[in-house]
């Protein structure tokens, strides 16, 4: 058994012709003309012509495609156009079979439903697209921590299991968690919160959890949220951050990532600053002047945020939504205390992050708890926070599987989630 | 209510000379000394001085220590000792009071004990020495997975959420999912397996839940946990990605984390390689001369580790385990059945990874699972993978928490996780 290569196909130069190399790699075709064979090999990185002759390809046999195989053999310069190099080998391993026929076709000639794809998600990996999706995904990760970490965010690791249901508590899913009942996070919106005494600044990226009976392509039981958090920064400030940072990864995308976005078949455009700010009192006059019975107040519908996506494509903010629209922990405009510091991402009709700045007084906090409905009692641990010395804070949340289908040009989260969860879906 | 800073306390130099900035932080001491108080004012990058005078001081009234304030003042010269600049205050204005006396003393005259501290956790942060740990923690997460994706290694998003209780399914968390039973998952094992067959090299850097009724200084129910796993490579392979992943990351924070390594008062020293590779038979022997009662096919007791370990100080690889002791995942040796192609890297008695090369061909991986007294058909979305071209890999897990201890120089992983879970701990 061969473990080792000594190359990946992206890696093979000029200077390795006439060299021995061992690659390892995917059957992609393998086409046998007389004496000779052709393999298209395909790794992670690329894809290579190898040649089989004389003793070797006598016995070559039947290799299904899709087999991995390791193959020894001599780099080459070559004449077929598709290729820069290629292989003559010397020895050929079948490593590991693929049955025939499989049960979907990964070089996508014949194209299968979501449903079909996601069943088969490790053999989906082996089509191009979805394979760049990944890696697309992986260099969006690495860009958005660097740019959170170049401006003085610290990452943590808040609970995913929770005692108690914190921002009201509707759609947890719970546990037994030694005979107490636990829950899952929804987001680490307190935990952030609190984090702000002493760290300032801080982010998480990491999976949260929803129990919502929802079927649609924007609603996963599990996803990925982006969240940020600040000391000394107003709702205006936090959006500036991401703003910045939305533009960044879209840029660092589409100047790093050229062999993926062809894969994909999407050019990534980077999106122009500064990104559109509405108000919510606009938004409503926009929806009014199109025929819709809207008022002030009134939360926006689904088909509200297609008309308005309509008007605006692409990315703005929708801001100063009425408090009474808003999460407790939201603080007022000092202008107009029916108004919320608050706004939301929107990209068209999509909502991809929602922030403002946080009530940090701990009276006006106990009221707006009770305001709505809620406990205060629930709330102990985190209230207490607020008598040590909490600063002004604002942040935001935005799910990075939302982000990634507005960068990838497709509208199902299940695109760019390898093993997807929603309340059909529990396996694979 | 100001918001906005100007300046980190750490940007101030001397071009900022007479100019005027807005500070905001924690008062950590104040002094009224006749027609002027002195204020230390922290922040979370460092510490100034900052000084009242006239009218300012007159109605300067009390400031509890620990209360956030934003300072507007001119930047100056300084004659204290402890300190690079000092601040002439023309505002101040406190953002958030600090009740007095606090519940634990975060300068850290007053020593609390964990438990204490964790109850008050987002106070215990504005203690330097934990603030630093979680800033060490930060930079450890940034540089692991610099280093990882330097060598070309994708990161991936699991599921934590599964429908089925794999790798054996002790000490799993259980929830409904919409009237289905799911787990909690413990590791990412298998379907980091799976993604080898189209990314080939794989990591994971995520929270894993353990239902584990254990009460020690090691042990948690909700960990992080660094996994890799690598198509075309072999145990010994993966074993040099991890010894050069640990070497680097002491290597970063030690060169690059100076004011941090002050305030944990531990000097990081950077590991010398290659780590010790010791055998399991090797470490049988060590035991039974040591009067151990232990024979080839035991598993090795903590009292066995901490022996070995104090012969064996820092880092080592504990190799060849036997299969008998392996999950059904860990391949054997070629020229050896009964031993296995695996590791464990060791902390002296501390285990902080496991890995070893992987069964790749779907018959044995059957008979395995049969032989543990598992249901091949409890994994056939598993097993079905491997009839598509599953190539050869390898992987290991890390504890990030029990990693952190090692660089820390502390001997509990509740000093580096934020809000620690273990059976007696589900809040804050």
């Amino acid at each position: 058994m061969v473990f080792v290569k000594t190359h990946d196909i992206s890696e093979l130069n000029q200077e390795l012709i006439g060299k021995e190399v061992v690659l390892g790699g995917w059957i992609e075709d393998l086409r046998k003309l007389g004496k000779m064979s052709f393999i298209t090999l395909r790794d992670v990185s690329g894809i290579s012509q190898v040649i089989v002759k004389g003793e070797l390809n006598d016995n070559l046999g039947e290799i299904n495609r899709q087999s991995v195989v390791s193959i020894r053999g001599i780099v080459q310069e070559t004449k077929a156009r598709d290729f820069a190099f290629e292989v003559k080998a010397d020895e050929i391993e079948v490593l590991g079979k693929a049955i025939h026929p499989l049960p979907i076709d990964p070089i996508g000639r014949l194209e299968s439903n979501i449903d079909t794809r996601l069943n088969h998600r490790a053999l989906d990996m082996r089509n191009q697209k979805t394979a760049s999706i990944f890696k697309l995904r992986h260099h969006v990760l690495q860009s958005l921590r660097k740019t959170l970490a170049d401006k003085k965010f610290i990452e943590i690791t808040t609970p995913k299991i929770i005692g108690s249901a914190s921002e009201g508590g509707a759609d947890l899913f719970s546990l037994d968690y030694f005979g107490k009942t636990a829950y899952l996070a929804q987001s680490p919106q307190l935990y952030k919160e609190q984090m702000t005494i002493g760290l300032e600044r801080v982010f998480e990226i990491s999976n949260f959890y929803r129990a919502e009976n929802s079927h649609t392509g924007r609603h996963l039981t599990e996803f990925t949220s982006i969240d940020i958090e600040a000391a000394f920064m107003d709702y205006e400030d936090v959006m500036n951050v991401l703003e910045s940072l939305v533009v960044s990864v879209y840029k660092d995308i589409s100047e790093n990532c050229k062999t993926e976005q062809e894969s994909i078949e999407h050019a990534i455009e980077i999106p122009s600053v500064p990104f559109e700010r509405i108000t919510y009192t606009q938004c409503v006059d926009e929806l009014k002047k199109a025929g819709e019975k809207v008022e002030f107040g009134d939360d926006l519908l689904d088909s509200h945020l297609r008309i308005i996506g309509q008007n605006h494509p692409g990315f703005f903010f929708l801001t100063d939504w009425p408090m009474k629209l808003k999460p407790f922990y939201i603080r007022e405009k000092d202008e107009d205390a029916t108004l919320s510091r608050s706004f939301d991402l929107q990209y068209g009709f999509l909502e991809l992050s929602s922030g403002g700045t946080r009530l940090h007084n701990p009276e006006m906090l106990k009221e707006r708890l009770k305001e709505q409905g809620l406990d205060p009692n629930q709330f102990a641990d985190h209230l207490k926070t607020f008598d040590w010395g909490m600063p002004p804070h604002s942040g935001w949340g935005m799910g990075l599987d939302r982000l990634m289908t507005t960068l990838i040009g497709i509208d199902n989260v299940r695109e760019v989630v390898l093993y997807p969860r929603d309340p059909d879906r529990l396996s694979p």
